[in-house]
């Protein structure tokens, strides 16, 4: 398998990892928004998100408020995103689930993301289809 | 307590509602990126990720992929972000832990975040602060 991030995990690229456990690898981002920029993937290869078993995700989620505490007490941030992109228009380079822990500093040029006010009937219509779509899933399974 | 979204899970404020079970609940961003744009919340309250329980994270978490699902399937998006803000500098503004989904579009404007290369032996250096710390969390465990 050509996955770089599998190339990491089995210790065939090197990456400066700063946790590991048996389902789980944490390594520094190489073009990080500030020094600390950490990911955060599964062992087990899967996509994104939606390829990602309840195990795996909850596996990678506990990990995160440890990982992030030891982030920001080493660059004495005071805040972080935590961020997955899933799918290449989102932004997802490496199609093996990742999610971000980004130390934040003021001033530090990042926007995150940045939305515009909809009505309360846009809202309703919106909300209307997502609803009608999750009723649809439920009775599927 | 005056935090908005505990009266939008108490039903005291009005919220466009697509999801909800016992744990939690998932409203329309009223400042969306794009249609659909979702906030996924513990209905327990707490601040931010360092505050919150194992289990409610991944409560938060399974219900993730399902609602994003049907986001994605209402707006014909092909990718989605999950986003995280934990404190003010990070872009938080309620104070109440919750996740983004947020669906995208190509030229939808929005960029998440962009970092800039480090060197080798800067991610070292990085790392290196980082690793002691979660081995000085680990150790006071």
């Amino acid at each position: 398998m050509g996955c770089l991030f599998c190339k990491i995990i089995n210790k065939e690229i090197s990456a400066e990892i700063v946790y590991e456990d048996d389902e789980v690898l944490a390594f520094l981002d190489i073009n990080p928004v500030n020094p600390g920029h950490t990911l955060v993937v599964p062992k087990k290869h899967c996509e994104n998100m939606l390829d990602a078993s309840e195990a795996d995700l909850c596996s990678l989620i506990s990990v995160i408020p440890k990982i992030a505490r030891a982030i920001m007490a080493s660059g004495q941030y005071e805040a972080f995103n935590v961020a997955m992109n899933n799918g290449a228009i989102a932004g997802q380079v490496i199609k093996h689930l990742h999610f971000h822990i980004i130390p934040r500093r003021t001033d530090d040029g990042c926007h995150l993301f940045k939305g515009a006010a909809r009505s309360n009937d846009e809202l309703n219509v919106d909300g209307e289809k997502i609803r009608k779509h999750l009723s649809n899933e439920t009775m599927e399974q």
